[in-house]
């Protein structure tokens, strides 16, 4: 194993340490490392709180601030964090107007999340992403994974929040969002967790895995890497007939962490090609490794079908460490 | 070789589509894909040329914008690009105040900008960043190679320039931003160019190279991957020692294209640190990918000693692909 660390058991809170100092000015780090917070709370706004498994940075750390996330709990790489830290974060961050829990649907993150809300004893409402059209159940779910299209549920809620929506109205609007958006993953190789110390899985010289998961867990198939124009093909036919409709849309090509943005950026010229014969119009982009399995190679595509509504929350300022525009 | 490619000798042409498409409210592209530009120009400023072989990015393409570049000539990977793109960029974006042209140094850019300035008749200074410390000369340079450090002159220099600084101003304050700014960079594995279809250099699975270079081309020396703090600890040795000046500083930790943002905060953490002992306080961070060698796993870090018109420049508002803040 190969990687810029110390100690394998300090992975985690030393780059939380460095992670607060280097944007001091937006998030403060809560105490025993168990969430990244906004420095500076807007009271009387609903927060928005949500965390999951590490190994996926920038999300969820990084998108805490103005516009998008008030607190984000960092579980160890790939493993849900624990009804404590979603309690201390919620105590740090509610200022009255109740809270909103943005949860990927996993198993151990659902449970855990529900027992947080159980035991805070505060108002809160959760919207539970579940994008993935790669597989129905998996490894860690019953249903459909929670994947990059969650950025796109965060962002636009945040977006409302900031302006002042109920907590009634950011639940609708999240899980509006939800339901406009899909995604599928392709990895070209393993991603390696510094705890285990060798790659999560094994996969040959010349395969891809189509519809991974975003911790490395298995898609639909193993299958010869093609050209990148018959994978986004692939994925693109999925999503769009998923959706079952057209329209313009937010194209988010994610980067799994190990692919260069030359090859993201090919494969969103292809993928927003391909939408379009679908009938969906690519009018928003983000392209960039967002929601990442470490140092996996591969990217997925999502695609958030937009209304009045979300292209307003989309477009909206936003001011965190890995999301700036327009503040 | 796995990438996310379709052709090999398409690569580069479909990949700047593709960026084109995503950014079409910040850049345009350059006919026969010379170059991207800035979508709509300031008339009266001095215009901000830049380029290099591909394969870095985000540099340069991605920093063409309001407070930053107005246009990048992209040559293939690890390859100049041509005068005669300098040319149709230059022609393309001189709005009548005059060039500003920032070259890193190695010998084919240094050259083919020379070329383009001598045959363009345009009125043009010429900005050559030379900040890694870790080697004198190299396998493409004569004297040191302009890496990361090469967005921080960047980044400052287009903020003076939008607020409307002289051609000989903006020259003398890009050479004085080079001058405060140091680097250092290590590879925990090679970066694979598509046309080359295999790995740059061969590195043992217990090795790192010390002082890479951004094509991946040798550094000071190959030696056994080392814990983190230990690696920080000499990067920071280098550039402190050769900096031989106290006080703050931007902190810049670059990642190379493969290593997760996990690992870099965490080399972040160190390399404040560390900083701190030599008298170095960081007040102002970057911690990403944002001067690549494709798809190579490690990081530089670049150091720059900030004054009141250098901190200014940087805090500048820039709406660019991929830096924005403060518009």
């Amino acid at each position: 194993m190969k990687k810029l660390i110390n100690d394998v058991s300090n992975v985690l809170t030393e780059s939380l340490d460095g992670f607060a100092a280097a944007h001091a000015d937006i998030v403060s780090l809560g105490a025993e490392h168990k969430f990244i917070r906004r420095k500076v709370l807007k009271p009387g706004k609903v927060a928005l709180l949500s965390g999951g498994g590490s190994g996926h940075e920038p999300l969820h750390a990084g998108f805490v601030g103005h516009g998008m996330l008030d607190a984000a709990c960092p579980g160890q790489v790939f493993t849900s964090p624990t009804p404590d830290q979603m309690i201390a974060a919620a105590d740090a961050v509610d200022t009255g107007a109740g809270l909103l829990f943005i949860v990927k649907n996993y198993e151990g993150d659902v449970m855990n999340f529900d027992m947080a809300r159980e035991m805070s004893g505060r108002e809160i409402e959760t919207v539970i992403t579940d994008d993935d059209v790669a597989v129905e159940n998996s490894l860690y779910t019953t249903g459909r994974r929670g994947v990059a299209g969650t950025l796109v549920v965060e962002k636009v809620t945040g977006a409302a929040a900031e302006q002042g929506a109920s907590l009634a109205a950011l639940k609708a609007l999240g899980d509006k969002v939800n339901q406009a958006t899909r995604s599928m993953g392709v990895a070209l190789t393993s991603c390696t967790v510094p705890a285990a110390g060798k790659p999560t899985f094994d996969i040959g010289a010349e395969d891809m895995e189509m519809g991974v998961g975003i911790h490395g867990e298995p898609g639909r198939r193993r299958v010869a890497l093609r050209q990148a124009n018959e994978i986004a093909e692939e994925m693109v036919a999925a999503i769009a007939g998923d959706l079952g409709r057209k329209g313009d849309a937010l194209l988010f090509v994610n980067g799994f962490g190990g692919t260069p943005a030359m090859e993201l950026y090919l494969m969103y010229n292809a993928a927003a090609a391909l939408l379009a014969r679908h009938g969906i119009r690519a009018v928003r982009a983000l392209v960039g490794n967002y929601v990442t399995s470490l140092d996996m190679a591969g990217c997925s595509i999502t695609v958030t079908l937009l209304d009045d509504e979300i292209v307003k929350g989309w477009d909206a300022p936003i001011h965190t460490p890995a999301l700036r525009w327009g503040v």
